[in-house]
């Protein structure tokens, strides 16, 4: 007699290890998803092994390799890189190598990670941050960082991209770390030393496309991608369409096997509204309770460009869980205030009143007509606790995606730091920002495709055409490597800047724990009022000064304050 | 000094009553979104009018007119209907007329609707149903449907479709109701005679695409489509893109007026898996929070393919708020046994231990691995209640969507109704199913472009071939008036089917209100017996007959039982 069971659910085959897994006795478990209709070897260090069938697509092969030996698998006589490959020294197109975590030497064992309320994330690019560009380059940085009341630091993309330079976002193999960084191992030394100097590390990690470079060799393996959706970068992943599993695997694994084996504090998932999925069991959700399960203090910080809540509250109530996400419409809000800008996206904000929404919480946009989208946009969010949104005044978007990739002005500078620091909100910083780096962050690559190339260079000078007129000058190559080396930090700092800094970052855990709790503006003088607790915000967005009231001790100001006239574009906290 | 606000979130134009709204005062308001660059002019009854301006596309007009005065708008000189036009007198591309819901005359002001847990739906189609093929020739036929036990009646789709006939599915002007079948009021004529005869009227809607024949008629006047998503069907809906508001409104307006003005008392919403909307406010949430508040009794049926319980979660819990969906699993759990089928999606059934499993919650791919869809499907719904589930042993698509529209053999027949009638579930019958109609029901249908009629031929021909050359039978032609013929129900009754049902009806109210808490079940003797309550129910799946211990009292059984021996596909009721 039976009792009542669903259909036959036993573990398939792609939810064992994939990848290439060393045992810890001289040999090394290969599994790879490859469900081709013709041949299919694994090659290690030259020679050809058989591979066993699993079922479903699976083929597996314990074979005597370890770390630092070379793999690659042959299908149909074309030796192609291993989906899963954690190294690909020999850039996209080489063979991958075996990495053994094993192998990797620690000294943060007592480290216990940063909480959610306690971030001020750093955002930076291995490539540029230092002059050496590596991973190796960044670590005497840090002490600095900590100082300044940086508490982690969080890296654009480093999975194994085209080429040696490039922002990170046209990475294909996202198992894998970049070669001309430092590879695995450097990465896991930058992290180890950031773990000593008090600092968290969160990945940038890119799930909603790969690097054109990079698709047909996914697709000679599989069904990587889905025609039922497109994305503006490529093909969409397929992650709920005949096939889907393996490759939820592929991103599932992948993700929790980077935070566990490197010791990363958590993840950033770029553009999470191109993460297609229309199924009944949300990837993204699968993704944080993996990573969790792994790493119990790991945090996940979703992109998503849907203000949408959901994104952020727990599946017992209908959400996907993560931990915080992303809030531009608090940039968006606030660098219209602070310079004149209008364009784009920025045509429909510019009000303080944007701002003074925006204090509550982050989604000015939460259901109101958006002019710029052409419909409605976002949902309230006053359910979600503020440590559940990210803000920032510059990130590498905001900067690097202008034309120039010009940064804040020094003039709007100050009061963007302020109010952005002294918000309740999680605050991010963009690297060089804390110094006032007077170097462009511009949109670099290095494509190893010729189409690509050019379509790379011709879409930039497309976009920013306008721009580029009414500059009189030429929008950087993407393609040159001059491009890059003008976007490395230079470390000239403005005087007063990063004392400035500091003293907010001060101030920001003095006033921890408060929500703004009431907030007042003049939208034609052009200032707003905000309290939080026993400390008051004020921020002065005129072109003349404004006069403080008796409101209270100061705490600290962006500028000198005389005869209680705050500057215009000055900010001052009281108490 | 300001208060927080967000920004300006005015009632948006198209979020007035867009279509004609005759006024009662003589005058009917015309309001159309029509973001058309070049001229765009009202004519009604042969004489042109202007339009002004309301903003964002919108346009408006009052003009003298009323009910049955024929309208359309003038593109660029070319007249089309009004996207929200309720009625097409002459066809989907003539002009559109007036109608006012006042004229429309009702004798149910003491109806109050059927409560969702004692729904038993019946599908019929309005032009197969009766030998007349209209709302006014399916009068006749209530009485005998209440006189069953039926509760419900629900008509596949009457929206303005191409041609004269067909099943509805490639509708175009979803606010209009099908001339031929009778029109807006021979609608409102049946709802009306429905009411009087105690039976609520469900009305089925298609808002995941629409008839190939209506496109460009359509986005003449606004982007009514995406390239976002791609559908079975033709093109996706634009739900979630720029300029999607007023398109969400064409959902929301039209859903709403058809239950408020025709007294639905709810919808069935066609394969909702393909009504794409990515944004953080769901349209099929804010519908059925729009109908209830015009009609608080009506009742939202999803048809979804994706066996997810968050379609008829609460949104309090993140779902879409929706009173019941279709549960396709059940059906096939349950043909799978009456039948040796197992071609297509039915491979992956065919164990008792399913349809135990379906007497639970009817999901049997729950998260489970789906070998037909190669990938896992589904999630647990334990959480929703038993009447938030449509169960059935046939449908319109599980008759007419194979190869020659042949209904249950007459041996399955009894057990299948016995184990859907008698399923906590809600039940639904397929019309003509009740007395065993011999009649198939084909797929027909009745395009106006001969591309589509070429298309829809050929299509059907090659995804049938298998099924022609096995049978040696041609695929009856869907653009063939006597496939439709053929399809209607010649009303032939096999004996004592109808008393059959007539029982299990009755039986079905006496277990109301009861989950199945036991189920039983040997897979190689192919026997199941499912305890509710203080009843038993006992299904024989077998060749062989099945031996009744001392169970109980026989409540009813499918057929005569002797020596305490249920026949092969017999099932009893004990208690």
């Amino acid at each position: 007699m039976g009792s009542v069971r669903g259909m036959s659910d036993a573990t398939l085959p792609w939810e064992r290890p994939l990848g290439a897994t060393p045992l810890g006795d001289g040999h090394t478990r290969f599994r790879v998803w490859a469900p081709h209709p013709g041949e299919v070897a694994l090659r290690v260090e030259g020679v050809d092994h058989e591979l066993r069938d699993e079922g479903h697509g699976v083929l597996v092969a314990d074979v005597e390799a370890g770390h630092g030996d070379d793999y690659a698998y042959v299908l149909d006589g074309h030796a192609l890189p291993d989906p899963c490959t954690r190294h690909q020294p020999n850039g996209l197109r080489g063979p991958s190598r075996v990495v053994d975590p094993a192998r990797l030497a620690w000294t943060d064992q007592r480290w216990r990670g940063v909480p959610l309320a306690e971030l001020v994330l750093y955002e930076l690019h291995v490539g540029t941050f230092s002059a050496e560009g590596t991973f190796e380059g960044a670590i005497p940085h840090l002490a600095a960082l900590r100082e300044l009341g940086v508490t982690a630091i969080e890296l654009m993309p480093v999975a194994a991209m085209p080429g040696a330079r490039g922002w990170g976002y046209d990475g294909v193999y996202h198992w894998a770390v970049h070669e001309p960084y430092g590879g695995p191992e450097g990465l896991a030394r930058l992290v180890d030393a950031a773990h000593a100097e008090g600092l968290a590390v969160f990945l940038d990690v890119v799930y909603n496309h790969v690097g054109a470079s990079g698709d047909q060799a996914l697709t000679a393996f599989g069904p990587y991608f889905t025609g039922a959706y497109t994305t503006p970068w490529g093909e969409a992943i397929n992650f709920d369409d005949a096939g889907c599993e393996p490759v939820r695997e592929w991103v599932l694994q992948g993700a929790t096997g980077l935070v566990r084996d490197l010791h990363l504090d958590g993840l950033r998932l770029d553009a999470i509204h191109a993460v297609y999925d229309s199924g009944a069991r949300p990837l993204l959700e699968a993704l944080g309770a993996r990573v969790r399960r792994a790493v119990p203090h790991a945090l996940i910080i979703a992109e998503s460009g849907l203000n949408d809540p959901k994104v952020v509250r727990p599946p017992e109530i209908g959400g996907l869980g993560l931990d915080a996400q992303w809030a531009d419409d608090f940039h968006h809000a606030l660098r219209t205030l602070v310079t004149d800008e209008r364009e784009g996206y920025y045509a429909e904000f510019g009000h303080v009143g944007d701002l003074a929404k925006a204090l509550g919480r982050p989604f000015v946009h939460d259901g109101t007509f958006s002019t710029f989208r052409d419909r409605r946009f976002g949902a309230p969010a006053a359910d979600r606790p503020v440590e559940q949104f990210v803000v920032f005044c510059q990130n590498h978007d905001q900067v690097g995606n202008r034309a120039f990739g010009d940064r804040l002005p020094p003039r709007a500078h100050p009061l963007a730091a302020f109010a952005t620091l002294l918000s309740p909100f999680v605050a991010m910083l963009f690297m060089g920002e804390e110094y006032g780096e007077p170097n462009p962050f511009l949109f670099f690559a290095d494509h190893i495709d010729e189409e690509i190339v050019v379509a790379t260079r011709e879409g930039r000078r497309r976009e920013f055409a306008a721009f580029a007129a009414f500059a009189g000058e030429e929008i950087p190559d993407p393609m040159a490597p001059e491009t890059f080396e003008r976007s490395k930090l230079s470390r000239t700092e403005q005087p007063g800047l990063r004392d400035l800094y500091r003293r907010l970052l001060g101030a920001r855990r003095a006033l921890a724990g408060q929500e703004v709790d009431e907030v007042a503006f003049d939208e034609r003088a052009r200032w707003l009022r905000a309290r939080r607790g026993a400390h008051r915000l004020v921020m002065n967005f005129a072109d003349a000064p404004l006069h403080l009231a008796d409101e209270g001790e100061l705490v600290l100001a962006t500028h000198l304050i005389e005869d209680g006239a705050l500057p215009p574009l000055g900010g001052a906290l009281l108490r």
